[in-house]
């Protein structure tokens, strides 16, 4: 990959959609993460100081993400705000007893969603998505949650390759060298969850989805059997978090 | 229209759309009002008691909402949850200034969203849309709010015919004679905010939009010239309320 030149092209791409849409300012929440880190970045250089940058810690989120989403904005001259969505998230659950952990988990990516496009409101912005493309095919996201936005720049880079390039562009150490989270939970892991390392899939899925590889041929590069049904599960049940909602089709001429 | 046939083609898309995606149990939020009375009808036909129905009303909804909503549950036999969306609506709002009524609306609809969505998750089921298509083609309704479904009953019906339809059904007096709201604060009325009555906006709309005529052939059939200019704004400046999120389409053959 010439980073440089995918540099520019995500650089364009901000430039392009938002002239079109004619809203030259843009909204990200930064999490303490690669994601959202490389994509604040490089918005940073597309709209300098026309952008709101929102940290939205909650009670249940690793201490950590918000001491290192501070030292991005820090070094990369990024003013933000923090909106703490706990008061939202303990609003609902306080009276629910059977609550599980993804099922808060869930609930607060939709309430920063929710904080995300009031200020992107407010400021007359526009929200930009920090989903990677191993992600989004994987539906290892929330619905209407971090996956909402207007435009995504990085939606098409796997994430075992956005740490390269997030590397290249200058993200900070400490964002650079954390496991991969959602962060819903403290101590969380994608990759513990998932079973495999972004390396291990990202491999699989290029050949399973950019390169149309079936499973035999998989097989026959010595691919975990494993790795591939559970690649092949998750593309296709999450495949509903990519679609809009299906509306009735009614035939008025009777 | 044929009311019967309508209903039977609505009733089959329920059908058919909760076999195919394997999950026989539906969530719908019951706001009081026209449209979702008509889907909580139209699904207790095809569910019975499998479906989860949730009145979420806040302090800033009108109080007839939850007493017309609770009217209807009772004459169709439907249990329901209320869900009161205020703690949640507060919590983020109390520390904010600035506030606006439109954008304490946009929020509440989130927030009824993200409750209906961890229910449906709690109780296994899909969240059933009760967006009408004056609404949907008008973009009046809060992105990631009350768009949000997995599956839409009612999307292809105009809302005066949805009106004629809910009568067909049995829908209760008390919702079919108030007057249309999105009831996202005490007083809001559609037709007010939109400046014209839905039947005089569902009849230009079936011109525009289903036959698509020009503006000079609107003109020429005497209508008024504020009318057709305020519906082809909404309709173009709400798009995107429509569509997926665009993203970057970056090519690595450099």
């Amino acid at each position: 990959m010439n980073y440089e030149n995918v540099k520019q092209q995500m650089i364009e791409f901000l430039k392009n959609e938002t002239s079109k849409i004619g809203i030259n300012r843009v909204t990200i929440g930064l999490s303490g993460g690669l994601d959202s880190a490389v994509v604040a970045v490089l918005a940073k250089e597309v709209f300098k100081d026309n952008m709101s940058v929102v940290l939205m810690p909650s009670y249940l989120s690793s201490k950590e993400s918000i001491i290192d989403a501070k030292e991005l904005c820090e070094k990369f001259n990024i003013s933000y705000e923090v909106v703490d969505i706990s008061p939202m998230v303990k609003g609902y659950f306080d009276n629910i007893e059977d609550k599980t952990a993804l099922r808060i988990g869930n609930f607060s990516a939709r309430m920063r969603m929710s904080v995300l496009y009031d200020i992107s409101a407010r400021d007359n912005s526009l929200v930009v998505g920090t989903s990677n493309k191993s992600e989004i095919l994987l539906g290892y996201g929330t619905l209407y949650g971090d996956t909402a936005c207007a435009i995504n720049p990085i939606g098409q880079i796997y994430k075992s390759d956005l740490f390269e390039f997030a590397k290249y562009i200058g993200v900070t150490d400490a964002i650079i060298n954390k496991k991969p989270s959602a962060d819903l939970w403290e101590g969380q892991s994608d990759e513990e969850e998932l079973g495999f390392s972004y390396k291990q899939m990202d491999s699989v899925l290029k050949l399973m989805i950019d390169q149309n590889l079936t499973k035999k041929e998989l097989l026959e590069k010595n691919i975990d059997e494993k790795l591939i049904d559970m690649l092949d599960h998750c593309v296709k049940s999450n495949l509903f978090k990519g679609k809009l909602p299906t509306i009735a089709n009614i035939n008025f001429n009777y």
